[in-house]
């Protein structure tokens, strides 16, 4: 459907962020972001073939130069359509090393991808949600993926757990500033291995005991639906076997 | 719809217990249960004439003997139905008061209405939400009612904290006992004033500043729905313009 | 020393309790508080004979009349002596099994033993604490004894995690309401194994891996000895070995 | 004292830095870190002329080369003493803006005064300590300074919020890898104005409303002194009027 409306999906390879963005494109027009074309070329495709209409931007969420450029030709192409959702998904940063043998690039990517980048996406998505204030059928709705780091720091993941604790801040500070003012902002906790290409031949003790990406997708949608009388901020997400 | 299945609801009056019950009831035969019929005659009723099915039965849950009577009754009832859902809502044991004010009662019934209460609940529940694994289109679920203050020790609050706290450490220690075993176990955090007829006077200085029951209910069928690949164990719920 | 000032705590064993009675000892007349006598006899006699000073009461902090009493009897033992420190740290309630073979009485017991024990033992040691602000040298301090399950409801703990979530919500909101009043309220979190008669014999792979107590002692002096301006609320002990 | 043990403690100004110096100079020789030399000089100066000994390097935390030559310098000049603590409390990075205001380096100043500083400062301090293990009376101990923004991203503490909780995932990381190796790694939360300099002219509603630096340097030497048997990770301080 060529929707008046927009979805942005920052981090789509053809994990999480392609099913989001299949999920959202049901409704809206959706614009997804990555690195590596490769990474949304194949749900970009699908999408269009199935009468629903995307694009990607090649976009280095950690570079405020590259998400700017992506959003100038966002608004551009799309001079008179709302942004509904923003996804902000990217999987960079990960790294899992003794402390001291980790680099002082190991560290400092994780805080530019997980952290810096979410600023950039949240400082050039917000004026746009905010402008989609009673154009959309759902309120705008901003969305940071977490995961298991966002809420402890284990052994060999202080590089991670650092970017993933600083996007949880963001995304809270962001939820008491723009909820107020009609958007909602949630973050959610990814508590597990998703079940993705990379993942697929990895043999666990019970069946189903990976995350399913489009149930993933689901719960991102159903977040977008909730009415502003009734916001979720945190939701976290794990397979039924998982320890935690 | 006169449903092989069936969704228990505990803690049911005329606000978000009710709306649950609209809700499952669309899908499910329902059973709600509370102490006085006057609070759940009315959605019982509505429920019935409108094509669903439900039953209520008078119930203290923070009596043993009062929750296995309602549940054996609905076994004798249902006797070749499934438990496809099992809510636990009551409101009892809330007061606010200075600590040195509290009388031992106000607070041994604050844990016995929502600690002993979810435990009796729960200890008959599972049982049967274990049997209907396979057997409902959805992973068979448990979900509990917390609030701010299941996080939160607020000041004046000692007792009804006390009481959530409990419930909480209940629901967590279900859900990783449980979870495994394929019963999806969640806990919501409702963080606001809901909109039920006892607060319909109260005027806030926002509008929508009050949660909406039934989109209450939509998030808690949201969590029934999810694969057992992917379980949210918790929820928290607020008005945007909630200050937390 | 046969002090002007009191310390009453309740739950002294060989352990924690006894390290906690003669470490306040030293500055104070201590009053220990169990349901045995043998618990509290060689601790008593032992500061007796050292030069301290201390009784102790036969207690069930689960039943109020039994705290009533034993606080009545304080009072009449120490009539013109302030309460410097009131320390909770009873045991009671643990206990460690599958939900579903959980009696009701395994509940309730670890309800009462740490969630109603507690409101007992701070509804009488509170205004006492009240009287002591600017009699004694550290602002008169109520602290509570917590443990893992105080932040964390595994699998098989569901009835101790209830008492002690319930536990830690008291503490919570008796910091709050009482600190601006000038009594200082704390929490701790034992995590882990304390190195006491009962486990001794118990071999861990790694040396020094179970608290001391003694230690323990030592943090919760410290804590009381700080000053209105810097409290802590909540500190977190546990050997450098455990995991969590 | 001329000891042969070192503290080193990273971002000293006339606060809480410098209340902590002058604390372990009791003990250690000191070495004090701070970008402007203005900062330092003058506890330096009170601790020599007092008979203990300190030294203060100018160093930016933030910068790898500059916290590089800082330990080359410490170790060089002190080659055969051991290093018993190390602190990291530099306050850099605090903004308060609305999120549309914040400029891109807001945000990355903040993670790089408080992340990547924080993982400067324990890439070189931490095999130091590795090395005083045994050496020391107390456990070789490195705790990190943390504030109301490690816990609650507020709105308009994007930046600070992210780069307190990126420190706290670094210091929860470090704790559990370095705690089984005998290293005491903690963390506290600053939660409430310091009565510093800089905030005495500010008039509270209540006396005693402001932090104590000394105190605060008292509750981290406490740390420090703990056994590993019984290390604390976290301790909140705040004052006794503070809502929280």
């Amino acid at each position: 459907m060529a929707s008046k409306t927009l979805a942005i999906i920052a981090g789509v390879g053809p994990g999480t962020g392609a099913s989001i963005a299949r999920k959202f494109a049901k409704s809206y027009s959706v614009v997804v972001l990555a690195r590596n074309p490769d990474n949304y070329n194949p749900v970009v495709q699908e999408i269009n073939a199935s009468g629903g209409q995307a694009i990607g931007i090649s976009t280095d969420v950690s570079n405020s130069q590259s998400v700017n450029a992506a959003f100038d030709k966002i608004v551009e192409q799309y001079p008179s359509q709302k942004v509904a959702a923003a996804i902000f998904n990217p999987g960079g940063g990960f790294v899992r090393k003794p402390f001291l043998e980790l680099t002082e690039a190991d560290y400092s990517t994780a805080l530019a991808s997980q952290g810096q980048g979410a600023f950039n996406f949240a400082q050039r998505s917000i004026p746009l949600l905010l402008e989609a204030r009673g154009a959309s059928e759902y309120p705008p709705t901003l969305i940071f993926t977490g995961a298991t780091a966002s809420l402890k720091g284990s052994a060999n993941f202080a590089a991670f757990a650092s970017g993933k604790f600083a996007l949880r801040a963001l995304a809270q500070s962001l939820a008491r500033e723009f909820g107020p003012q009609g958007v909602h902002v949630s973050h959610t906790i990814i508590d597990g291995i998703i079940d993705i290409p990379r993942t697929k031949a990895w043999v666990l003790e019970h069946e189903d005991a990976k995350l399913n990406p489009d149930a993933i997708a689901d719960s991102y949608w159903h977040l977008h639906t909730q009415p502003r009388t009734t916001f979720a901020f945190e939701l976290d997400l794990r397979p039924y076997i998982e320890k935690w």
